[in-house]
Parts: structure tokens; C-alpha cells; sequence
């Protein structure tokens, strides 16, 4: 997001900073939700000082999105199975596995959250979903250079991952291995 | 919600001061997002006084669902148009209207917000929910009176609702009636 995250070194007392960070993040988003605490809230969990915080991502926008996108992408890599029903049908179940978990359903509310957070907060948020969309063409592309038939990415969006993001946040139904196949199915 | 909703009175004063607080509560989470106000911002706003929202609603969750609640049945009759086709495509054109208006984003948002708001939140979202999907279901089983083959509300959720949602919620391209009718006519 800026220039300060160039500087993250990959391990010692900067690696273990940022996850204690994020992981208080992911806390008070999942207890408290989203809007309701402080540069200074997250410090405090997290037993760093304010300074550590606005020295590494410089305000609260910039350390949500940098939550949201790591978790997002350390928990779902794209599959690569050698057919697209199996890359869809791995991938959604990993959406799910992701969203069903407390952290996910946190992860998914910072999402709408930071869309309603000013231009900074849009930024976050576009950031986010260009990224997924990003992973998700690729795994599309390949399904086309084997030859297959493949959907965009948008209705991919519309009829694999709305379904699912919708009955998480609203609380409808579990997530069942059978509907989420069943989503891909019907898709395809 | 609870018995101070069945003693409103439908006009005079307490329905200007009900319109002015609805109003206020519409605005404040359109310009700051959910969980950034309290009862005490919200009668600012309206320019009552805070235990005229207490009299009436008894604390900030109650009232949120009321604003969600009204809002949302205000906004969206069911049509019956006589064919399942017709009340899809009218019905979904309707929601479309509505979310995409600065209010029904709001609306949204608040929606998804209830369900992090521990207990409380969770009754007002299962309100909201249970209304509009009561809603859905009639206008569903009078197409099977017809003798049509109607899909189940869920089906409606996760392939027209869900899609619109998530597009209006992540800012993801606009709603075009071409694009609103293709996911109902997708489902059928």
C-alpha cells in the first residue's frame, strides 16, 4: 500500500510484530467488529507501541487492508488440479473453509466495512478484490489454454462466491460441502 | 420488535418525530458508517431529545431494525404481474433500485452490521431476513398455484439476491437492467 511495507524485513522481531499486530486485528474485528476501536485498541492487544504501528503502515486504513489481504492470501491458494470442475470445485471449498471460520467471517465484514470508509477505505477494499479477481483469471486462463470452456471471473463473482459470501454474512444455513459443489456444478 | 412499536401512533407528532429519526439514522450511517453513533447522535441529528428514542425504541438495536424493517417494506412491494417471469424480473429490478440508491447501500450495510452485533443484532438481522424472505416465498407459492414451476426462495437469494448484493456491497460494476434480468431469467 505505501512504501513504508518495502521496508518489512522477513523474520526476527519485525516478522513477529506484524503477526501479533494482525492477529489483534483479526481479534477485535471478530469480538467488537469493525469500527469500533483505535490505533491505539490495537497496540494495546497486541503489546506494541502506538509508534510501531504508525511507523509500519501509518494509519489504521492501511493496516486493515493489509490484514485482510494477507490472511486472504495465505488461506486460499488457487488450486491447480488439471481440470477446471476440479480447480472451481477446490477452489470454492477453500472460499468457504475460509469464510465459515470466525477469522473469515471477520475478514468478510472488514470487506464491506472499508467500502464504506472514504477514499482510503475504497483503495483497501479495491486492493482486495483486485487481487482475488487477479488469482482467479489465471486459474480461468489455464482452464482455456487446455481448451476448456471456461466462465469469467464475474460470474464466477455472481453465482459461486456471492452465494456463499451472502449466507455468511447474513447467518442463512451452513455451508455444506454438497451446496458448494453444487454451486460449481450449476455454473459450469 | 417489542410493545413500544404497537403503541406508535400513525400521525401527528409521533410519526413527524419517528420520520425525523429514521431519517437521521438513514444519513448517519451513510456518512459514517455503522457503529460510529449513538443514541444521543442520532437524536442530534433529528433533533428530538434522547429519551424520546428511548421512550419509543429502548435502545439503538431495537431502533436500527426499525429503520432496516420499514425501510426495506416501504421500498419494496411484491409485484404480481401474473407470470413467475414477470414478478421475478419486477421484484429483482425493485431490489436493484433500492440497494443502489444511497440509502439501500446504507440499508445493506446495516444489514450485514446487525449480524456482528452479538444477540440483539442477530434477532434485527433475522427480522429483516425473515420479513423479506416471507415476502419471496408468497410471491413464489402463487406461481406454483399457477401451475408454474417455481425455484425456491433460496435459490432466489444465492443466484439473484446474492450477486446484486455483493456487486452493490464490493462496488463491483453497476446494476444494468440487462444484467439484473439475465439472473432471473439464468435461474428459470
Amino acid at each position: 500500500m505505501d512504501e513504508r511495507q518495502g521496508a518489512r524485513r522477513p523474520g526476527g522481531r519485525g516478522a513477529r510484530v506484524a503477526a501479533a499486530v494482525h492477529q489483534a486485528v483479526t481479534d477485535l474485528i471478530g469480538e467488537r467488529g469493525y469500527g469500533t476501536f483505535s490505533v491505539g485498541d490495537v497496540a494495546a492487544r497486541a503489546g506494541v507501541a502506538d509508534s510501531s504501528i504508525y511507523r509500519r503502515w501509518g494509519n489504521l486504513e492501511n493496516l486493515l487492508s493489509d490484514v485482510a489481504l494477507t490472511r486472504l492470501n495465505a488461506r486460499s491458494p488457487m488450486p491447480d488440479t488439471g481440470s477446471l470442475v476440479g480447480d472451481l470445485r477446490a477452489f470454492a471449498a477453500n472460499v468457504a473453509r475460509e469464510i465459515t471460520g470466525p477469522d473469515g467471517l471477520a475478514l468478510l465484514r472488514l470487506a464491506v466495512a472499508l467500502s464504506s470508509n472514504g477514499p482510503q477505505g475504497l483503495r483497501a477494499r479495491d486492493d482486495l478484490l483486485a487481487e482475488r479477481a487477479r488469482q482467479l483469471r489465471s486459474m480461468l486462463d489455464r482452464a482455456r489454454e487446455r481448451g476448456e470452456d471456461a466462465p469469467d471471473a464475474l460470474d464466477v463473482l455472481d453465482h459461486v462466491l456471492a452465494p456463499m459470501y451472502i449466507r455468511v454474512l447474513f447467518g442463512v444455513e451452513p455451508l455444506t460441502p454438497d451446496y458448494v459443489d453444487g454451486l460449481v456444478d450449476r455454473l459450469l
